[in-house]
Parts: C-alpha cells; sequence; structure tokens
C-alpha cells in the first residue's frame, strides 16, 4: 500500500488525541455521513450516512413487527391546545418547539407547532378508536422526523431536527404497559448489542433525568470512546396520566368504564453517532457489519494487466449475491482506494492482484485490527461470512472492555470530584435519592446520573456518595453528550 | 354466509352511484385507512392504510436502486430566502406554504417554510459537493413528508401534509437530464400498470400546468371509476434554471467551467386514493395483489368442530410463508367476517369447512370478481399464487376496459361542452397550443388539460377544438381531482 496515500488522507482527520471533538465532526464530513446546509442546527444526511440509518430502520422495524408492533403516520403538526393537556409534558417540551404561525399570507386562528414528539397526537386518535377492551392493546410505531429547538448541535448527537421512530402503545393494565415498557428497552439492548456492537447499560432514569410527562423512564447508557456517555434509547412508562388527561376511556369485560394506561419509546439517528465515537478511530469509520452499506470492498491490483479486472469482477459479482459488496475499478491509485474505504469503515477489503490470481488466493484486511489474511478463492464467501461474523464479536469485545476499563467506583465526593476530572468514563456511585445530592454532584463533579442499573435491591446497602446518609441506589454517573 | 351480516356492513357504506364522494370518504375511514385528527387538513394514516403506503414504498425504492438512485434526506425546513432563489418557483409555492416563525419563546431571524417540495435544498447541497464533471451525475432520492396549504381537502387526494418520494437529480448535461425525466416517467407508469393495476396516459403538461421552475413537466395521467382524472405522478425536466440561480457550476472535462442540468420526480399517498378510486365497488376496497396488506385471509368455518381451527391453521401457517397471509379465528361469524375482508379488499379469501376438510379441499374466492373456486388443498401456494396474478391481470384489465370506454374525442365547442357535461371520462381533443383557448375550455366546459400524449408528432394535422385554427396537438382533457 502506497504510504504517501496513506499520509495523505489521514492528515485530513484531526487525531482523536488531539481534539475529539474536531475528530468527530472530521469524521462525518469526510466520510460523506452529512453535510452542513443553510438551515441552521439542521444536516443534510448523505447517501452514505442514510444507507446506514436504512439498515438500522430495516433491521429494527423487523424487531417491532416480529414483536406485534404496527405502523402508522400521525401529522408533523400539534395544535398549541392539544399540546397544553398534559401539563409536565407541555412544561418539558414548550420552551423548545418550533411554532408555525401562518398558512401561506394568513395568520393561524391557533398556532401549531411542529412535533418534538407525538404523545399528545397518538392520545387524540385513541380517544376516537378505542371503546372496548377488544379494541386494547394498540401497539403502534412511527418513522418520521421531529424538531426541537436546540441552541447548541452536533451532527447526529443534537441537530434542531432528527430521524427517530416513536412506539406508542395503549393497554387495558398498568401490569402489560409495564411490561411492554421493559420489552421495548430489551429490544433497544439487544439491537445495540447484536448489529450496533455497542455494549449498554440498562437502567432507570432518576426523576429529575425523567421524559417529561412519565412515570418511570428506562434507558440505554453506553460510553463512547472518550469517556463520555450517551443516552441511546428511552422507553417510558406513563401510567393513566395521558390518558386521564386527553379522557380516554373503555368498556371492560364487565363493562364498566376503566382507564388504559401507555408507553412509548424512541430511538434516533443519534445511533449513528454512537457508532461513530464507539468503534471509530484515527483513520475513520469503523462500521459494524449489519449495518455497514458496503460489508465488502474489492480493490483490484494492478488493474491495468490482462484479467485483473475481469476477475475482480468475477468475484465481485459472486460476492454481491450474498453481502453488500462493492467494487472499485477507478483510475484512483490502491494506495488511494485502500484509504478512502478506511476511512469509510468498510467491515473488509479485499485485494486482487495478478499474483494473488496465479494462486488462486486473495487477501482479504480486516478494517478493525487491519489483520490480513491470505485466503483461497474457492468456498470465500463462507470465508467472509465467517470473518464478518468475527469482526462483529471482536468489535463489541473490544467496547466491553473498554467500557468495563473506564467503569470506576468512587465511595465520596472527593473521591467522585478527583475521577470525574481525571478519569474519563462511567462512575458508580450510592446514592440517597435525594434531589439535593444530585444536583449538587452536577455542581461539584460536573457529573450527571445516567441510570439506575436494572436489577438491583430496593434498598442497597451503604452510603450515599454526597450526602454520606443510608444509600438507597446504586448509580451510574458520567458527563453525557 | 350470512346475509344479515352482509346487509349491515354494506349499509354503513354510501353507493357509489348515490354518492361518490361520499362512497369515498366512507371507504376510507371503514376500512380503517385513515382518521381524522385535531390538525385541521392533515389525516392519521392507520396500520392498514400505511401498510398498503409500505409496500409501495419497497416497490418503487428497490425500482429507484436498480436504476441507480440513492437515498439521502435534506431538512424539512427552507430559509425565505432560500425559497426565493428561483423566481417561478417561489411564486409557486410561497402562497400555500407553512411559517415558521418561533423557536420555542423566541422569534427566527429569518422566518422558515416547512417544504413544499425541495428543490431548493438539493440545490443549496449540490453547490457545496458539485466542482468537477467526475461529481456528476447525482441520483438522489428522498422519502418525507411535505406541507402544503390547501383550503379544500380530503384524504390522500388533497392534504395539508402528504407522503412522498421525492427524486433530485443532476447531470453534466441537458441531454442526460432530459433523458432522465423520461427514464422515470417510464418507471412510473410500469409502477402503476404492473403493481397498481392502473393504466396511464403519459404526457407532457401544457404550459399553464407546469410544475413552477420546470421547463417540462412529464406527467402519468388515471382515470377514476366517476370519470374524473387523478395525476397520479410527475416528472420535471429543469434544464440549467435552478443550477443558475442557485450559481451551481463544476469544471467540464477540458477544465471549462460548466453549468449543469436537473430534474426532480415524485409520486405520493394520492396513489392510494388512486387504487381506491379505481378498483373500489360499493363493498368497499379492492386491493392489487402487489400492495394489499393481506393478498389471502383464511377463514375458518364451523370453527367449533374438532379439528377446523388446527387444520385452518396449518393452511395459514403454509401460506406465509410465501404470502402476506391471515386468518381470522375470532368469535365473530363467517358471515361478519366475509364482509369485512371484502370491505378491505383482501384479494383472496380461503374457506375452510369440515366438508372441505373430508375432501382434502377448500373454497376461495375472489374479491375483484367474486368468483367461487373448490380447489384441492395439494399444491395450493401454486393454486393461489397463479390466482393472484390472475387478479392482477384482470384488474388492469377492467380498468383499462373502462377508460377506454370512458374516453371521448370531440371536435369542436359544443362537442366539448356537452361531452364534458354528460359523459364524464377523458376527452380527446385537438388545440392550438393557446393559452386562452385552454382558459376558455376551463371556463365554457370545465375541463382542464390532463396532458399532451406521448408520441405524437410536432405539428398534428387538423383544428384546435376551441378556436378552430391549426391545430399543434392532442390533448387529453378532463375533470380532475
Amino acid at each position: 500500500m502506497s504510504k504517501l496515500a496513506k499520509e495523505k488522507l489521514v492528515k485530513e482527520i484531526t487525531s482523536m488525541e488531539d481534539d475529539f471533538a474536531q475528530w468527530y465532526t472530521d469524521v462525518c464530513l469526510k466520510s460523506e455521513l452529512i453535510d452542513y446546509t443553510s438551515v441552521k442546527g439542521c444536516m443534510v444526511i448523505r447517501p452514505y450516512g442514510y444507507a446506514i440509518w436504512e439498515n438500522i430502520q430495516r433491521i429494527l422495524d423487523g424487531m417491532f413487527k416480529e414483536t406485534g408492533h404496527e405502523n402508522v403516520c400521525m401529522p408533523m403538526f400539534i395544535p398549541e391546545s392539544l399540546l397544553q393537556k398534559e401539563k409536565d409534558h407541555v412544561e418539558g417540551f414548550a420552551p423548545e418547539v418550533a411554532w408555525v404561525t401562518h398558512g401561506g399570507s394568513e395568520k393561524l386562528e391557533e398556532r401549531l407547532c411542529v412535533r418534538p414528539t407525538s404523545e399528545t397526537l397518538f392520545c387524540d386518535h385513541y380517544k376516537n378508536i378505542i371503546h372496548s377492551w377488544r379494541d386494547l392493546p394498540k401497539l403502534y410505531n412511527q418513522w418520521v422526523s421531529v424538531v426541537r429547538w436546540e441552541k447548541t448541535t452536533r451532527p447526529f448527537l443534537r441537530s434542531r431536527e432528527f430521524l427517530w421512530q416513536e412506539g406508542h402503545t395503549i393497554h387495558a393494565t398498568a401490569e402489560e404497559a409495564q411490561a411492554e415498557t421493559v420489552r421495548m428497552l430489551d429490544v433497544y439492548a439487544e439491537f445495540c448489542e447484536k448489529y450496533l456492537c455497542i455494549p449498554v447499560v440498562k437502567g432507570i432514569k432518576t426523576e429529575k433525568e425523567r421524559f417529561a410527562g412519565a412515570v418511570e423512564t428506562y434507558t440505554i447508557e453506553a460510553l463512547m470512546h472518550d469517556g463520555k456517555a450517551l443516552q441511546s434509547g428511552t422507553s417510558h412508562f406513563f401510567g393513566d396520566g395521558f390518558a386521564k388527561a386527553f379522557g380516554i376511556t373503555y368498556a371492560d369485560k364487565d363493562n364498566k368504564l376503566a382507564t388504559p394506561h401507555q408507553t412509548s419509546w424512541g430511538m434516533t439517528t443519534r445511533l449513528i453517532g454512537a457508532v461513530i465515537m464507539t468503534h471509530g478511530d484515527d483513520s475513520g469509520l469503523i462500521l459494524p457489519p449489519a449495518v455497514a452499506p458496503k460489508q465488502v470492498m474489492v480493490i483490484p491490483i494492478a488493474q491495468h494487466k490482462e484479467g485483473v479486472i475481469e476477475k475482480a469482477t468475477e468475484v465481485y459479482e459472486s460476492l454481491r449475491k450474498k453481502f453488500r459488496a462493492g467494487i472499485d475499478v477507478s483510475e484512483q491509485s490502491p494506495g488511494w482506494k485502500f484509504s478512502e474505504y478506511e476511512m469509510k469503515g468498510v467491515p473488509v477489503r479485499l485485494e486482487l492482484g495478478p499474483k494473488d490470481i496465479e494462486k488462486n488466493q486473495c487477501v482479504l484486511v480486516r478494517r478493525d485490527t487491519a489483520e490480513k489474511l491470505f485466503v483461497s478463492l474457492d468456498g470465500i464467501e463462507e470465508t467472509i461470512e465467517k470473518l464478518l461474523e468475527d469482526i462483529s464479536t471482536s468489535m463489541y469485545n473490544k467496547a466491553l472492555e473498554r467500557r468495563e476499563t473506564m467503569t470506576y467506583s468512587v465511595n465520596d465526593l472527593d473521591e467522585m470530584k478527583d475521577t470525574a476530572d481525571n478519569k474519563p468514563g462511567f462512575i458508580k456511585a450510592l446514592w440517597c435519592m435525594d434531589r439535593e445530592c444530585e444536583d449538587k454532584l452536577k455542581e461539584v463533579a460536573g457529573v450527571t446520573s445516567r441510570c439506575m442499573p436494572l436489577g438491583q435491591q430496593d434498598n442497597i446497602e451503604g452510603k450515599c456518595v454526597c450526602c454520606g446518609k443510608p444509600a438507597k441506589k446504586l448509580v451510574y454517573w458520567g458527563k453525557a453528550y
């Protein structure tokens, strides 16, 4: 491989160590995931970025349908009066919505916000269609974009408009709704771990961090390369709060009027940010095989020589029946191509030159480890299939190992402050569940509660990291995106 | 089948002859395609309606990708100054856009419209990414919703927000862009005819009906059951007008600065309206097999008898490997179920009772013709596969025959007026290409030009139907949705 070409391209990406934020922006732009626009805080998702989202969508949508969910589409606008029906909800969202005030040249009688989330619209619809216990549950989802008027924005992580799915379900009983909330958290965790190769901590948010209008918010939290946490998906249990605010009732089996219980859950294009910051390196993206737009790129070597392009094309044609494969026969040098597809995070590069053809072999190069493998062209599909599986496992394990290494336990405020200042990562510490202590930890150590991991007992033994009083919960703290 | 149940359900749908508009609304609501919302002019697309859209999306998206297109995602907002860059375009769209004026509690420095279409956003992006002939063409598409502030709205046909795909491409030469425009019109026509079983007339719009900013607008026009035309898809050739307005240039192979040429093309949820009004009848929907959410519904007869549900489930399980199949084992009567799935337009009903099981047979009922077939359970998958193909062909032929029967030719203004008043359908007539005659036909006969069919010579022989002067083009006229 041409060292010069490699150096030239790598130069264009700031190194992680020098400036992680700039590295992130460089990767987003140079690997052509996004482009900035004339619309402040909004981005173009370019074909390479959108193809990752399409793969995420396809897999997640399949998981939703397997668990009995159906897709619908609600309007993108919410009349102000509808947004105001649930008190906590409107308080949480009103400060950050975009308002439509005019249609054409006419002023609207009532202004409309562009949905920041659609609980109110789903409730408005449920009220129309739910009458009897026979109408329950409704297990709905929609794939749309939402708008939140953020002050500071970053590609994928925080933008004024972002793509997501929002699941909204309504059930006869609190128990069923509660079970759905946890079930979808499990779907989210499985998706992140199996397909994005990102280990996550499943937990419950503190009251302070809870979704506006929820009784309980469940979350999965991932740890990025720089030691910051990224909330990667949330699942909310609403109890009957929304149903009461919207007057949704149903006749139960005894023909008595009852109030249903609800959930909602969402994952967003933020996941692409999580992929970049979990797996990427100084050469660019490293994409998990399950969502990579191209899983394997065929690069002919000395392609001007007789038969090389033909053989490479033949290999490519056989691969693309089974994988998302690509071939680059452009006039660029092999070195340029190597750097290009490294930057774009293609999991496997397949090199094929005249000598390889003579020996009926090719060279496979793993993006995640840079390992080179000389393998026979016989059974190349099976070889690559197995390699992609290995890559997935190994990417997951590497991320898990890093997270474990970067997870610390602390016992008092000094330790918390010291760790927060000097050791980026998750910080495990006990907490008394008083809001005051949570606020103080933010003030003193700059950390927020990420979640209270699932599976712990109600009253844990030990002392609150902040006030020293008896603790109630183990909490993961950290700095977060 | 229980006659009572049938009558009960059919009563809920107004007959087409009594009131076609009410029939249409009834079908949309009763077959649970949509629901109205608190947001004026916007609808909920319910699971059954959205599943049709998902099938349309999947097939069309496959056709786009096969022809080399990539998906992207642009912001939903357009700054006012950006919308104003192309003069004709802003004149066409500004009167019907929704304006965002506030983000949270702050007034925006510049107001943003919610995209009515995204030419301006694509141009803004092209300007950033196109520098050399090597960067061309870009063949982009996006699946999003757009907003147009319509005064009178109807489900699927005209709503303030609708779902669509918008293709946007940019090419080195006018010839390439022109070829793309026609190629995508052909894709649209093929999709309508092959998958929606809707025959269409391919043609060019008159200047009056042209898309705001286009040099030429191509269209496919379908004829609905009531004799009104429905514009079902359009493909626009822009020449270099947008590129010039936005200052998009590239260095050609001789390193000279050149201006690229553009196209755009779109199809919308309106297609679902076309399906309803082309194929439906007084019992409800009749769905083309390619986009039907369920292609075959299994209905057990006398399901309380031993072994019936088991056998029906066994048949269903084998069918769902190959088809979008369903089974209804609810406590409702068979008659109720027959009416329900007739209303929902499921192409094939499979009835299976104790006597059928004894004979190793079942009853297949076609939704389109009500024909009953007694067939063996051996090879039932192949039988149904063939039947679905037959249904598609026959639905297309029926629609084509009706369109032919409802297409008239007229020679002068009296004939035009008489036909327009008394014979709903397409009206073929020659035209001198003067805008005045086009306006007069609208005023006198209430018809608009639908399109100038492709393939005709530049100067056709004969006289203009309006002024009697030498004609230039054959035009399809009609009343339209």
